[in-house]
Formats: structure tokens, C-alpha cells, sequence
């Protein structure tokens, strides 16, 4: 199965496609798509738009495994990001792909063993997880991998109970 | 200039297009597009683009007119909203309708005359501007008329403004 994790955000979306296969991931590819500051909110949330449909084009994958969103302090960068997240949902849902959303605590408890794990442990364990030569920048593409590993591990746990059944 | 005014929402879209000509309005349509719950999210969002699609298909308008987002204290409702609101401006976006947002306060203000104007006197007000034969339901149709009527006054202020130079 082949997984497109998305760290959801207006600014930058982090993006990283695995395949996975009984636990064991094969790196496609990893990014992000960024939109510049002082263009009009509409044609951000259009560049997010059209970067998500060529990504899904490339790659063609089966799955897209999203963050959700809670609030920060910064109520006005919340409504943007929760604006991109409808955008790169709406973008899946319309190229066939199979929506998971995962919380940050489960992507770390998933990636590093520990749901309150640093930042900077998940990058680290992304790089090892995925033997890539350096730690992906930025740091929302390490995320958006971390995520999509999240997925293969969720899915994989799945199809076993299935099989033992 | 024709004119789609929208009240963004998750479960109902408000939404209400006007043809506006020096502070005149003529009514070509309006309504609500409506998901529900318990439906996927990635399916409500898809239903709100492909909603959005028919109607600028239909109306043609050249603008739309949007109501900006304030949080209230339902914060996974503000979300969702959020998230519909993406999808929203990304679809006109796509058929090339030039976007304006207002804020309550200023719609209250172009269609009352009063900034903290109640509800009910908003949709007295716009079914008496627009010659309604009663009040548009539900009220978030109302509300998307009442911004569709704010925007033609605001445009048309800004065009007396400009013939008068």
C-alpha cells in the first residue's frame, strides 16, 4: 500500500509518500508545498490545492494519513490551517484516496514508542526508521513521514488481526 | 455584477446570488446546501466543493461576498467551519470569482444601518431590500443574502466614489 502523510498547515504543508508492506516502508518521496506570505488567502489555498492533486498524480497513492488539528494560541493561524486542512481533505477525497486522521499522540507513540516524545526524537527515529542520509527539512515534511509511518503501522496491526482471524 | 453571497458553515452552507446595479438588487436565486451528519468529513467537504460548483455553474456570478470567521466557544465546530470555508473559497477561487470577506459587524452595518443588529432584524431587513415574499430559510440563507447585499453596497460605493473623480 502506498501512503501520503500530510502535516496539515496554510504556510507550509509537509508531505511524504512510503510504501509500506508488513511493517517495512520504501521511501517514494517527501516535501513540502509552501505558499507565500502576503498573497491573497484564495490563491494559498489554491497553490495547496493544486500541489496536493500533482502529488497524487506522481505517486498515485492508495492512502492519505492526516494530523488532526488542535488549537494553539494563535487563533487567526488556526482558521488558516484549518482552511488548507478542508482544501487537502477535499483534494484526497476527489482523487479516490482513503482518509486516516491520526492525533500528534499517536504518531509519536507510534514513531518513537512514546506519545509525549520530542520533536526532535521523532525526526530522529524518521531518519532511521526510513535509513534516509539526513533528517528531512522542514521539519513538517519529517512530520508528514512520521504520520505516514503512523498509517503503515495502524494498517499493518489491522490486516495481522485480520490474518490471524 | 452579479454576486454570490455566502454564510460558510459544515452542516449547512448558506447561499443567496444577486444581480446588483447602483445599490439596486434583482434576486436570481438562493438556498442552502446542507450535509449530514455522520457522514465522513472527506465527504460532507466534497458535497460542500461540489455544491459550490453547481451553483457558480448556474449563477455565474462574478464575485463572491464571504463572512470572515470568529471563533466561538465550540472549537471543534469552529474546525469544521474553518474547514469549510477552505473548500469554499477554493472552488470560487477555481472558477475565477473575485473574493471579498466582511465581517458581521460590517454586514449588520450595510443591511440595518445598525452594527449590533439582532438576527431577525437582518432577515427582516433583507427580505424587505430584496422584496421577498417571506423571510428565506433557514436563517443562514438570510445571512448569505445579507452579505451578497453588503458587498453590492460596498462595490457600488466604491464605484460612485470612482465616477465621481
Amino acid at each position: 500500500m502506498v501512503i501520503l502523510g500530510i502535516d496539515p498547515g496554510f504556510a507550509i504543508v509537509g508531505w511524504g509518500v512510503l510504501e509500506s508492506y508488513k511493517g517495512q516502508f520504501r521511501v517514494m518521496g517527501y516535501g513540502s508545498i509552501q505558499t507565500k506570505a502576503g498573497l491573497p488567502i484564495e490563491e494559498r489555498l489554491n497553490q495547496i490545492f493544486d500541489g496536493m492533486n500533482t502529488i497524487i498524480d506522481k505517486y498515485k497513492p492508495d492512502a492519505m494519513a492526516i494530523e488532526e488539528l488542535f488549537w494553539n494560541t494563535n487563533q487567526k493561524t488556526g482558521i488558516s490551517v484549518a482552511e488548507a486542512r478542508g482544501v487537502i481533505i477535499t483534494s484526497a477525497y476527489r482523487k479516490g484516496l482513503k482518509i486516516s486522521e491520526y492525533t500528534p499522540l499517536q504518531v509519536k507513540q507510534a514513531v518513537v514508542g512514546y506519545g509525549r516524545a520530542e520533536k526532535k526524537q521523532v525526526i530522529a527515529m524518521v531518519t532511521s526508521i526510513l535509513k534516509l542520509p539526513k533528517p528531512p527539512k522542514p521539519d513538517d515534511t519529517a512530520d508528514a513521514l512520521a504520520i505516514a509511518i503512523c498509517h503503515g503501522h495502524a494498517d499493518s496491526n489491522v490486516l495481522s488481526k485480520f490474518y490471524k482471524m
